[in-house]
């Protein structure tokens, strides 16, 4: 997404990917006039590489929550979720958790609204997931921790789930508390056969991430935390056309 | 799309492609639960096996124009295109042809808004761009017939361009000189070329077949076609990740 606005803005922009990312990401970034950069190493290692460089290089440095507009952008998915449900929020939101914006951003956009009129004070449940091989979120949430530990080896096909340490780690934690929401993995064979499920019933071709958000579903039922007549928004933060 | 809403309305699909069609295109049918032939040859053999097969497996055949919805449902883009530029058509369409099913449709769809007096008599002209290696419409066109010879041997990396009859043939030349438009050739050098220069520019990763509708800018310019006063509307009509 940086490649294409920076594209349209006449910019030049700088992108880190750790190396075993899909040909596909790469190739959209290079169709864009990017310059991007394979990097032997996880998302972190890139967030290092781009730190240690960007004063010397001149380069903005817009890496997840490093700074203050990627929330602000990501608050539109709060507001139109808004506008969409004509102004009443459903009862929980499932949200797949990677650097964890879009949760912080969501909950976020819900308090502005609040403070504008436009909405009540009744919130969703915020709810977290990961996948089994990447969950620093969900266990700092388990052991009940304002901040998470650095997961050390992560491992998992949803490539956007696999962010070892989220700089707002403590604000997604206190946003899933806050909403008395709840945060839980799921397993690869669960998140992929779920994109599976999403595709054969629902004609949409998610990402693996949106199939970890669905896969979550039987799980939150059976712990009580959802109940059938909650009204459920799910998100699908990507398309599977980048993975094949 | 077929095995997108087929998937959605809980019907079996039965899809068929030729062999060399980049592999996303199968990945994602199959990913809508959809049966899958690859087919050693063209998309006009794939008709030709649907059409002797249709009726001993009780196949509803949808191949372009072989039924009357599809012409209905591109009609969509003609109205839209007319409402979003408040209902004053633009003066000049130009669109990528392959089965040409979106200038029959968009040109039917401007004469239903004529009669429901929603829009006035102004018609854009209807401009078709073919590749230079499949361009039957285009030496119709040249050659003033009112309809088109199968192009031989087809070959072009714009896989949506590369059908060499169109069952509308005469309906789409029809629907270009009616609108005093043009049809013309761009090579694959230079439909390749904007699609890179879309993507630096506009921030737009698109298909093949947007970057032969962008390179015939110039050309129509050089020729008069266009003026640069004229309100041109360019068609990008699919996305580049699959053929990555």
């Amino acid at each position: 997404a940086t490649a294409a606005y920076t594209a349209k803005a006449g910019q030049e922009a700088f992108i880190f990917m750790p190396n075993d990312t899909p040909k596909a990401f790469q190739v959209e970034c290079e169709q864009y006039g990017a310059h991007v950069e394979m990097i032997d190493g996880l998302i972190s290692d890139c967030g290092k590489i781009i730190a240690e460089r960007k004063d010397q290089e001149g380069w903005f440095d817009i890496s997840t929550l490093k700074e203050p507009y990627r929330v602000e952008g990501k608050k539109t998915m709060g507001y139109e979720l808004a506008e969409q449900l004509n102004w009443e929020l459903p009862d929980v939101i499932i949200y797949p958790t990677g650097g964890g914006t879009g949760i912080v951003a969501m909950w976020k956009a819900f308090d502005e609204m609040e403070k504008l009129g436009w909405i009540g004070s009744h919130r969703p449940k915020m709810i977290s997931v990961q996948s089994e091989g990447c969950a620093p979120i969900i266990r700092a949430f388990e052991q009940g921790k304002d901040s998470a530990d650095f997961f050390e080896n992560p491992e998992t096909s949803a490539l956007g789930l696999r962010v070892p340490a989220a700089i707002g780690d403590f604000l997604i934690l206190k946003a899933i508390r806050e909403s008395n929401g709840y945060a839980l993995t799921v397993s690869d064979k669960e998140l992929m056969d779920n994109v599976k499920m999403i595709g054969k019933h629902e004609g949409i071709f998610s990402a693996p991430e949106g199939g970890a958000t669905v896969a979550t579903l039987p799980k939150l039922l059976d712990l009580g935390v959802l109940n059938s007549k909650d009204r459920i928004v799910l998100f699908i933060t990507g398309g599977g056309l980048k993975y094949v």
